[in-house]
């Protein structure tokens, strides 16, 4: 099996990936924030409807993303843990993001995300995602200004 | 390794303890909703705050949620995914639950929900877990009225 790693090197490659991530999104370059996608990736993203299938939605739903903003985007993942075996991983944190949309408004979030992957061919996939803003039963409204 | 198992081996426990999770809730058993939790479990729930740690925190959820209904909880997950390794695995899907809210509010709804197990001394436990409802970026609201 040439393509066995150790639960130690697939979370390092993991942890690269969503490196790779933080720097898509900085770069506001979609095709890099999907460069490590499954085609047949079935993703719950933040926003509405309930998911999104292929890699191209999810392709899609982060150049719009990037088209609100207006100048640079600032991201990280605030205490990423990962757990791997030597084909199968996922990982998750809070991923905190703040810049000026191009409607002027300022915006400083965080939001839940959790990442599955497979090892497929030798090669690390986000087979599912999901992204989320939790709400208050009362008004049914999430809030941009939770912090950890 | 004595706790060694398939992958095919590893989705069908998986998929038993997701199994004993709906029965749980058809049951409103909180202690039942949390028998496969690690006690460290990190969880994101539709409800704010960001993040719950511990399974006191998620159990204590649970029976908050049961205790809001009146008579039963009619739950089904829709399409669960399962992706399992020997001793790390995810399963993802659509929760789907209706009743009679205690105020006499009748819900009939869908969220997304992920679970990440890792196998610790021979039996899965959820190390993490995510359950939301995605958000119209317009009204800031989420909606109970999404359908797959």
């Amino acid at each position: 099996m040439a393509t066995m790693v150790t639960p130690a090197e697939a979370e390092a490659e993991i942890r690269a990936i969503m490196h790779e991530r933080i720097d898509a999104v900085r770069d506001k370059n979609a095709a890099k924030l999907v460069a490590h996608h499954a085609p047949g990736v079935l993703s719950y993203d933040l926003l509405e409807p309930l998911q999104y299938r292929g890699i191209d939605a999810v392709r899609q739903r982060g150049q719009t993303w990037f088209d609100g903003y207006d100048g640079p985007i600032v991201y990280e993942i605030v205490g990423l843990q990962v757990v791997a075996a030597f084909d199968v991983a996922f990982c998750y944190g809070l991923h905190r993001v703040s810049g000026t949309t191009k409607g002027g408004r300022k915006i400083d979030m965080h939001w839940r995300a959790t990442q599955g992957f497979q090892r497929i061919d030798g090669a690390w996939r986000i087979v599912h995602e999901h992204a989320s803003i939790p709400f208050d039963m009362n008004t049914g409204k999430v809030s941009f200004e939770l912090k950890p």
